[in-house]
């Protein structure tokens, strides 16, 4: 129980550690990811254009990929004090019940009102959105996660904040709903009679309980047809990712404090938000030949883009009214089955993650909903976190990795991300522990069918 | 947004800063706390007959009011760093809020899965039994926090735990449960047919929803009923004031840290197991006349049992099984009508505190439940902590305090105890947004009325 170099339960940086800038893991990659393009015209997408739908500064992240440090706005710097530096928990317990030499680290995001990383990109976009002078922001959610945190951030901006919440969740979650009430956001189930593609969707599909993509239709469409209002994304997009790099500085930070090194980097992975922000400074060393590191996505086999789906332009929305992305994609007309994961189930993957997997410079592996679960329940009973479900991905193949170790007598150094707590998700554990729970693993046939329907891209054929 | 000092949004002790001791209150006080009597014979309990119901070393610790310092065992120590030191946040936002030169601190214990500051307790009382060779305990629930933060340490040590769930908590939060059940524990809804106080209940009140003390009764007469089992409860007892020393001991050294001092100390008071632990150390300074304080316990008006009880023997359950305690007490008959913080709907206060308060060492006030909403909103959208609704009774008044010195221009340093967060009170706070929750304030009558069916205590009548 006790260590060589003493290294406590949690490592907490001081105030004045905190990261000054983000850091753009875009700027060292060789291959670049591939660019937004205009569906109209199958031409990379203008910054004037982005702008109609981002604000403008999110928009310049959005396209910058060459400057590698882009500094941190004081207003946000010192938003971030309220919840950060987060800790990184040198996993005692879980390394003695698994019994192995490896050590084992997680750096946990869930310290927050919003249960989760997402706060640290919500209050960067929400922040640019006051400085742009906008009314508001509209946005989706599926499991609550990234509409509590913008809540949260609009809140304290006193920014208007209008969530489209997939319907199923919203009707599954109301306590998820109220949270973000309690900051004064106006949340509305999705698809909805508010917008026209969300009318379309419902005469298309009359009871559809929506998805994330039918929600994000209807955000883009509230925003670009309101004044003063912009639309924002929690994960998927490079400005995300970048925001988000602040976890993998803290983790990095830390270790280096110690001593330590990692070997193995894990993360769950939905649209790439956690996972991105996780390893940026890590795959930069990596991407500059300085250090190696073995990364491992982890996403549900219910929604498996990256081992699973196909390289390819796709629609980031069902409604297909955003830019084309290329990435790891299940196509965007996939309807993935109801995995409790909601932050999980998106078609896509971030354009990054997606250039840098394809490259192999990552790998990325799926676990069924089960196994989640039983790595969830040991994981909260040792180490005494309950951890949301997304997070739980990663647990689980962190504890192979470190049973692996165990098998091997290696002593390496695991670090995961531990993005949010499981609070709002006691209906999933629920089933889990009444043995309701069911697996979902795809069919060739299904992937086959989803993809054969991505766009065509004018230009590209 | 800043101060001279430099005084960072949370001051985190390191580990080795952790208490290695806790404080015993009691050891300091002139006028102690009186003995808890055997209602059969108005004797004081002895330890043989409190071993009966608690575990030995509990019961010594229950009956100790000399040794100042009692040593925290070493697994103890140890399952601390798990989550603690607990942060001292300094309010900046909040003070901001509401322009006021005081300073606002507020001790958060709310970072661990229990929720809030009941695990300090859960864990010793857990080892103890552990260490003296027992099965499982028994213990009651009314909101939840106390039955989370046992199964949390039960199932550490494992150890059986077997809780009884006031009834209309067990319905209204079937989340709380299943979060108990991650972690292993029996859940029965209370008042129930599995012991002969719940059926005899359940035969005079049919239909009842259950309360704090129908619960505390069903889990003793469990605890004595099974062999190699004893009872446990997260509250009012002075084992439990001395383990939430740590609280204090923490925060005291915290403020130390910067050279602050605290004008001003409020906690809310249930059973007064907060706020006797966040106060201990600085009232032990007063009692020794080293330092002086105005500490102020905050309670519903719905169940003003400092404020508006009587300070007489009474019996700490309802079913009148327990030993007598002398405390501030509506009457072991008091059926608080349903205010949404749970754990303040408890008819009596700690022996302790009730001495202290009669001493006129400490005051007392009581706040409706929508002026605590309130001010809880206000509190989650600029700190960004989303409170309990226990909890939000000191932010309460800890603004009033603090509004009161913008009016006097006194620069005032308040430290206020966040015991725990509202993720599992979002009924109540939808109640609140939704303008349907009411104010319960008793009349003189009730109390009379309530007052009146005091147990007749032998030798003292």
């Amino acid at each position: 129980m006790s260590d060589k170099k003493n290294i406590p339960y949690k490592i907490y940086l001081e105030e004045s550690e905190l990261p000054k800038q983000w850091y753009n893991v875009r700027a060292d990659m060789k291959n670049k990811p591939a660019p937004l393009l205009n569906p109209a015209t199958g031409k990379p997408v203008t910054l004037e254009e982005l702008s109609g739908i981002f604000c403008e500064e999110l928009a310049k992240q959005e396209l910058d990929d060459t400057n590698a440090y882009i500094d941190i706005p004081e207003e946000i710097h010192t938003f971030y004090k309220m919840y950060r530096p987060a800790p990184l928990v040198r996993a005692y317990y879980l390394e003695k019940y698994l019994d192995t030499p490896a050590k084992i680290y997680y750096k946990f995001e869930g310290n927050n009102t919003s249960g989760s990383h997402k706060l640290n990109s919500a209050i960067a976009q929400a922040y640019y959105a006051k400085e742009q002078g906008l009314k508001g922001v509209t946005t989706e959610t599926g499991a609550g996660q990234w509409g509590t945190a913008l809540s949260m951030a609009c809140s304290f901006f006193d920014l208007d904040c209008q969530v489209y919440m997939v319907k199923v969740s919203y009707e599954q979650k109301p306590f998820r709903r109220e949270v973000m009430r309690t900051y004064g956001a106006n949340v509305t189930p999705s698809p909805s009679d508010t917008t026209e593609v969300g009318r379309k969707i419902l005469a298309e599909f009359p009871g559809t309980n929506g998805s994330l993509g039918c929600a994000i239709s209807e955000a883009v469409e509230a925003a670009v047809s309101q004044e003063g209002y912009r639309y924002v994304l929690g994960s998927v997009l490079s400005q995300v990712l970048l925001h988000q790099s602040v976890i993998g500085l803290e983790a990095k930070a830390a270790l280096e404090k110690y001593n330590e090194k990692a070997d193995i980097i894990i993360g769950c992975a939905g649209g790439g938000s956690n996972l991105g922000g996780l390893i940026s400074p890590f795959m930069g060393e990596k991407l500059r030949g300085e250090a190696d590191y073995r990364i491992i996505a982890v996403e549900p086999s219910s929604c498996p883009s990256l081992t699973r789906g196909t390289y390819a332009y796709d629609f980031c929305d069902t409604g297909a009214i955003c830019p084309l992305a290329k990435m790891y994609t299940l196509g965007s007309s996939f309807m993935p089955a109801p995995n409790h994961a909601g932050g999980l189930r998106y078609h896509g993957m971030s354009s990054v993650l997606s250039q840098l997997y394809d490259d192999r410079l990552m790998e990325a592996t799926s676990v069924t909903q089960t196994e989640v679960f039983e790595a969830a329940e040991k994981f909260a009973r040792v180490e005494g976190i309950l951890p949301a479900p997304e997070s739980s991905h990663a647990i689980k193949v962190a504890m192979d990795e470190a049973l692996k170790c165990k098998e091997t007598g290696e002593e390496k150094t695991i670090l995961f991300g531990l993005t949010g707590t499981g609070y709002f998700d006691m209906y999933a554990y629920e089933k889990f522990h009444d043995g309701k729970m069911e697996n979902y693993t795809l069919s060739d046939e299904e992937i086959a069918a989803s993809i054969a329907k991505l766009p065509k891209v004018p230009g590209l054929e």
